[in-house]
């Protein structure tokens, strides 16, 4: 019996996941919850589930969801409720699963206590991947990842050696605007930026899809969980998300993992790892796609893929700025402050604005991320209409 | 170090394994060669390799190499030869690599003498699976495919659990005739036969994938390697030969393994197991290739393919009947005495005519394959041309 703390229960990620723990009782025990302000959703699950600890958003929130629930769960709330349910004694595995860099200090916390993570939320690497990476390290703590790429990644390397590893192919279906003119990027609406081909995501993660940025926070994040420098790590476009991600190896060999795109076989894979869950899914046919097709990204329509191999270049703290500056420009332009295209050049000024420093605890992290935000929402109120 | 004896050192696999040999004097050393009548390359290898043991076809040829090479090779001839060369102390891993039933005895005294097989042979499985499997894992001999399809699943099973497998995918060329005609199969030529499009290969089995008899042949490999029931191995045509096979596990997750069409990776994959060697071969780019198609196999077009997995549905004997049937009438075919569309009509009849025994033993097998052949001879002179 695995007993599970997930933080960010009620987005996407942490739903399906409690279906799949439903769906396996035999296997798994829900310990603890963590979610912001959707005290609704959160009520029912814990009415399901019966978890001892749960945290939502604020205090306000705790004593709303407290009036609502029967039962003997703990409510706890805030940055700090959120680490208590990630470290609390009696789970063995942490699905860290927030949106955005809110999601770091609550994993490095169950890191610290020595739980195994499911890793969902690809910000904590991202903004403090080499820390995070010696930490998990030192506590012999596993890194699941719960991202279909990385989780594809993962499966393939099951059973290899690192030094075989020539490098490692991220796919990227494009977006919504793959075929989109280039000359016409300043145009999308915050509608049709939402209007994601292949996945059901939450906002952020839709908006990061159709700029790109979400594959540079992978080639990040792959940069760390699989330790191999940025020239090793390539992004090909491939529409149909169907090849979720491959290695080659020194013999020429690449191995792949494919199927439907749906997030609750990579979320099934962290979960039962190093078992594979029964999952009751469609099955790929190949012979149904009839084809799968490939072809170079395009850095100069896409700036946001260049801009993340350039913050690994310049590394330091440069992914951690890049990363909350994105968050900003995203949140922007879902409010409708700035342009689709100009989220790029908040991040691109936020970058000059900030320079690269080292980091070398999660305090400098923690600290360079929320300067950043200042710096960016700056950048962002002053990006001409 | 591994000490490799071949078997069909002078054929396409044969010659391909001495390469990678010899590009790492480190790991390998040649201990044996056997070969059939191209006593000239068998010279030049032995000269090159040193080699302890070589056999020949016959008793003419062993005296022939005598004469020709120079060094303290031991030579011997005919099966006996071939099957010292298989056992003979000293070797860490014998290559299956004759080409048709006549590798089973060798491939067996490999076994009965405790090496871990490279298998490129698979007429050694058809011919008599389920008595080589369970030789093997009484001797704890471990066989490794050499078939490029065999190798992919084979690699795509690393780290995981039998219990998990759902399906197994075979890819398939879909050979010359693809998209030949349905109705004018039967003036398919030896020269339009023997070019196929993606593989450099024997006119064995280059002719087998112009039937697809050879998918059939692996479809029944497959199922004693793996050990797997005839329907949970499916076949998937896929004309660009880059996915070699795949395996769906249990939460709809495949693996598959990827490359350019090229020998040398199984091959290389198999001498080097369980590690991999360093290949300098060109990598797959699939940008480059732009796309990759799938489509259902056309079992009325390719009779073969439907054949092979009705012998493994009738068991016993009949795969071994079948295998002995392709063999005579591709050769039958390739000395102009039948048609292209005779093949498998020769192989439906040989099976009604011997029918189905049951196997217990090497001896049984190679009894099986002695008469089938006759029988086969039979129908072959008597089809009306």
């Amino acid at each position: 019996m695995k007993h599970i703390a997930i933080l960010g229960s009620t987005g996407s990620i942490g739903s399906n996941a409690l279906s799949i723990i439903e769906a396996n009782p035999e296997k798994f025990k829900v310990h603890a919850l963590a979610a912001g302000s959707n005290i609704k959703k959160l009520a029912s699950q814990i009415e399901k589930h019966k978890p001892r600890l749960a945290s939502v958003a604020d205090a306000k929130k705790a004593k709303e969801l407290r009036r609502i629930i029967s039962g003997k769960t703990k409510v706890v709330h805030g940055v700090e409720g959120a680490m208590e349910v990630a470290a609390d004694y009696g789970s063995d595995m942490v699905l860290s699963a927030m949106v955005g860099a809110i999601g770091l200090e609550p994993t490095v916390a169950a890191i610290k206590a020595g739980k195994n993570i499911a890793l969902a939320n690809k910000e904590t690497i991202v903004t403090a991947g080499e820390i995070v990476i010696k930490e998990a390290r030192l506590k012999r703590v596993k890194i699941i990842p719960v991202d279909s790429e990385h989780s594809a990644i993962f499966q393939a390397l099951r059973g290899e050696k690192h030094k075989n590893i020539k490098k490692i192919i991220l796919t990227a279906s494009g977006g919504p605007f793959l075929k989109h003119p280039k000359n016409r990027m300043d145009n999308i609406s915050i509608k049709d930026a939402l209007n994601h081909p292949n996945w059901k995501m939450g906002k952020k993660i839709t908006i990061d899809s159709a700029t790109m940025m979400n594959k540079g926070l992978e080639v990040i994040e792959a940069r760390w969980l699989f330790n191999l420098p940025a020239e090793k790590i390539e992004v090909v476009i491939h529409q149909q998300s169907i090849i979720h991600s491959m290695v080659e190896f020194c013999d020429s060999s690449l191995i792949a993992q494919l199927g439907l795109p749906d997030m609750r076989t990579p979320i099934a894979f962290a979960l039962g790892y190093p078992d594979r869950l029964k999952l009751d899914l469609k099955s790929l046919s190949l012979p149904q796609m009839k084809k799968l097709t490939f072809a170079e990204p395009d850095t100069k329509k896409f700036p946001c893929l260049a801009l993340a191999y350039e913050a690994l270049k310049l590394g330091g703290s440069t992914p951690c700025v890049l990363n909350a500056a994105n968050e900003i420009a995203v949140n922007a332009f879902l409010n409708g402050k700035i342009k689709f295209t100009d989220i790029p050049r908040v991040i691109e000024k936020t970058i000059e604005t900030t320079g690269t420093a080292l980091m070398k605890s999660f305090t400098d992290a923690i600290d360079c991320d929320r300067q950043a935000r200042v710096y960016a929402s700056e950048v962002a109120k002053k990006i001409k209409r």
